[in-house]
């Protein structure tokens, strides 16, 4: 599937503001590929479809994690975990997208996990920096993506369990191990 | 097994100062005991043995993890989580105290755990908030364990989980699954 036959696949999903991030992902996760020496047609079809089911009503969300192979405790967290791992599913279902790394990319884009593949990497990276994200620390992770993308990733896991720490939310399991793992590597044993 | 025995027995396992803290943590645990209704024996007890196995050379924890039921995954984090688990084995081992309240109360006292019992969540809140520690945010812990002892836990989870991120160290997956289950039960659902 070429870049312009995904994007005509996603776009009618997505309100205009998101396909605008999308294209900026698009953008940011290629500038990685390249950076690490990733597949770019892999990287380029992850980063157009990491949030291909963001829109669909929480109903249907839901229908999809409860009848698939989708762990059934991502419904005691918030609702906003859920568009990656059934996107990750739709992709297949409605356009035939086996490539399990592109699906693995999308399914763990916003949660990460342990042991991230360098594509899921990337985009869990380009996601949280593309230049449309504003917020303050932003410019560290960015500068960090540059020169060491599990040092990236590692603040945007720390980052993540602070935010939702500061809004008194529970943390879904992988972004708590993706922590942990990512602290290993980065830092080393005890 | 009276008071005094117990602090004899203690003792001399103890630096002077640690028995000092010692002695701190069992007035805060016995006031928070009548606060919530929970047995003073058994709390004066879990209080008195909490840190029984502090200052056992590491070989020596290492070996009563090796060799014991206890979760082997505790040799990949920091040592100073091993003296909990394993003086819960040894005050039964040396001093044939079986009582599983008290013994599981010294476990989780460093990490704390999903379901905490009511004496587990006394000792990991006395160990904080005994007056001798001095931190900044301590006194909000010390009065929300006077109104709310679930919230007050939940407040150390975070502040522990917050001080270990900014130390890059992994979090210890009990810690994790305290902060998790204490947050749905402070705060409720997503």
């Amino acid at each position: 599937m070429n870049r312009a036959e995904a994007l005509s696949l996603v776009k009618p999903h997505l309100t205009e503001k998101r396909y605008e991030h999308t294209i900026r992902v698009l953008n940011t996760a290629l500038t990685l590929a390249e950076r690490y020496g990733v597949s770019k047609k892999q990287t380029e079809l992850a980063a157009i479809f990491h949030d291909y089911a963001k829109y669909r009503p929480l109903k249907e969300l839901k229908h999809w994690i409860e009848t698939t192979y989708l762990p059934k405790d991502l419904l005691q967290f918030h609702h906003e975990l859920w568009h990656g791992p059934v996107g990750s599913i739709l992709i297949e279902f409605e356009h035939g997208i086996k490539d399990e790394e592109v699906k693995t990319a999308i399914y763990y884009h916003t949660t990460g996990r342990k042991d991230m593949t360098p594509i899921e990497l990337i985009i869990y990276v380009a996601d949280y920096i593309e230049p449309g994200r504003n917020f303050p620390g932003l410019d560290d992770v960015r500068n960090m993506a540059e020169r060491d993308i599990l040092k990236a990733a590692w603040m945007i896991s720390r980052n993540t369990i602070n935010f939702l720490m500061s809004k008194n939310q529970p943390i879904y399991p992988d972004t708590f191990h993706a922590y942990n793992d990512l602290t290993k590597k980065v830092y080393g044993g005890c």
